[in-house]
């Protein structure tokens, strides 16, 4: 667990150090890395003394270039400079979603393990909130971003035109390009076909949420062009959606549009488990039994459907897997690396 | 939303800012106080423009003083004398645990409300993340800690010592005293017992970890000892413990080794809905009926128990309102107030 214990620059030495960096052009990460021949992030690691992945001859030699130049470390001093300090930003909207904690948790875990601190702002998916964190943490002076689920806002514009070190996670960065994190979503809908099909099933449904992001809408439309390939045509398959505070909202509105007053479908599709929920708790009311009328698939595949729904067959996204992944993408963007994509395998879950 | 659109103090305005830090002492919000006859937190709220609390008399005359000290707000300049940033650090066990997320979003929105970010940071119960945490926050000079569940652990006694300003929540202080926010516990043990007696059920039963924390240790406790006031001596009550890496776990192992072969108990304490799931899904392997065969009874009420688990009784934390009230004792220590208790109400829930 390296890298986290750091004294604050308080006292003599501190004021020292402070008078040396407002008194002369301050001694860079970068200076030390171009006469050391290396990258500013392995002369980042091996000051911070994260030296696992460097040669026992390349940190003698940073270390010797560290003294003679007189670079000093200061986090907090550092932060005045951006892009030194150890703090990295997620935002992430609803973290009562348990897929939203699960790769909150996930990042986090990696991040510390990198030696990192993470802020996690809850954004409620509003863009105002979105720009109200970007603005806080830029004068909070954070080392990088990942925003999961972004949606557009102008300070995310203007944070990716800076050139800002940004990964996007779950959704794409709704401006385009940009490093990302997430699932084949298409494929993940078009899964849910398969198996539906392969059960015999071709009374089919789908429910989404009236304002989806472009993952829901992946989902769907994966699901939606599998079975055309499959034989059923799109006006055979009922559809749904509705607006909501969350999707549990969603689900049980959109499902209520869905069956009014007719019959429930054989299968039903939901973008997110948590859609599915909504929908089982209409079922319930309605006494309708579950999976024995209705297949119901979600997608997320929570933690907690083992224990609570065994009902819901579901898309598990390997969540616990993202936090890695996010870090590493945002190493690379730090060592000036360009953005890329990094797709996870999905897996459908029937217990 | 005010309070967190701050410009960084970056070009020409910054560097000229910086020089006149470090030439002379730098001016402290305590100095305008002082002078204006006002608290320190009267002058950051105003300086911050969050002026709704002061009078216009009184906000005329801190901004003159302001003017004629040449007090400049710099956060991240400010951080490095400590107690003037403008993040709180929550720990917090286990954020894949509803409970634990809702604690965290209602505490994130109130700061944010109160023109404060949230550092948050899952310590997965482990004293030595724990102090990992407390020694990187002090770093980065965070304004106050919000210790949910907190382990006894060694920066935790140092920092209570040292004064920090630190709210507790669900769990009080290992080491005792310290602002707290939670639930009376042994009440909330009492309520389900009061229930399952007036339901009739006399063949009772509790589960719990084998290393709880004083909340589940208070819970059961609570409902042992209505039970005896209600005539129901100790040891005709079932109890079962078990280790485990979640509550999830430990309601599994404790319920098996409950059951043991036996029949299941009419009614069934579980000091925390996550432990009830996992009797739950006991429950749906061995083919019994919940509530019909045993009525469970949770402690939390997550919000997911109204969609896809109302066969669970449980006792529902205002987990929502938890947020106000701890940014409440976060000032009030700012101001310089002593520690405080504050008990929110709590509701057994039927569906």
């Amino acid at each position: 667990m390296r890298g986290l214990d750091r004294p604050s620059q308080s006292g003599e030495q501190g004021a020292m150090n402070r008078k040396r960096v407002s008194a002369h052009q301050p001694v860079l990460l970068a200076t030390v890395a171009a006469k050391a021949g290396v990258s500013i992030a392995t002369v980042s690691r091996i000051v911070n003394g994260e030296t696992g992945r460097a040669s026992a001859e390349t940190i003698e030699r940073v270390q010797k270039i560290v003294g003679a130049l007189g670079y000093r470390p200061n986090h907090v001093g550092r932060a005045l400079r951006r892009r030194e300090s150890r703090i990295v930003a997620m935002l992430s909207p609803n973290l009562d979603n348990p897929a939203m904690a699960a790769i909150a948790a996930s990042v986090e875990t990696a991040l510390r393990s990198a030696g990192y601190v993470m802020i996690l702002c809850d954004t409620h998916d509003r863009a105002e909130l979105q720009d109200e964190y970007l603005h806080a943490m830029r004068s909070q002076a954070v080392q990088g971003y990942v925003l999961v689920n972004a949606v557009q806002s102008e300070a995310l514009s203007a944070s990716v035109a800076r050139g800002d070190p940004i990964v996007f996670v779950g959704r794409r960065n709704p401006a385009g390009a940009g490093s990302f994190v997430g699932i084949d979503n298409r494929r993940a809908g078009a899964d849910a076909a398969d198996h539906l099909w392969a059960q015999g099933i071709r009374d089919l449904a789908v429910i989404h949420p009236t304002q989806g992001s472009s993952a829901s809408r992946d989902r769907v439309d994966g699901f939606v062009r599998r079975l055309k390939e499959l034989g059923l045509p799109c006006e055979a398959i009922r559809q749904a959606s509705a607006l909501g505070l969350s999707h549990l909202e969603v689900g049980y509105a959109a499902a209520q549009r869905l069956i009014d007053g007719k019959s429930w479908p054989g299968g039903l599709l939901c973008p997110s488990d948590m859609m599915a929920y909504g929908a089982y708790r209409l079922a319930l009311e309605k006494g309708i039994r579950i999976p024995e009328t209705c297949r119901i698939v979600g997608i997320d595949d929570n933690a907690l459907n083992a224990w609570i729904a065994p009902w819901l067959i579901s898309v598990r996204i390997p969540y616990a897997d993202f936090g890695a992944k996010v870090v590493g993408q945002l190493q690379a963007l730090w060592a000036g690396e360009q953005p890329s994509e990094q797709l996870l395998p999905h897996e459908l879950i029937v217990r």
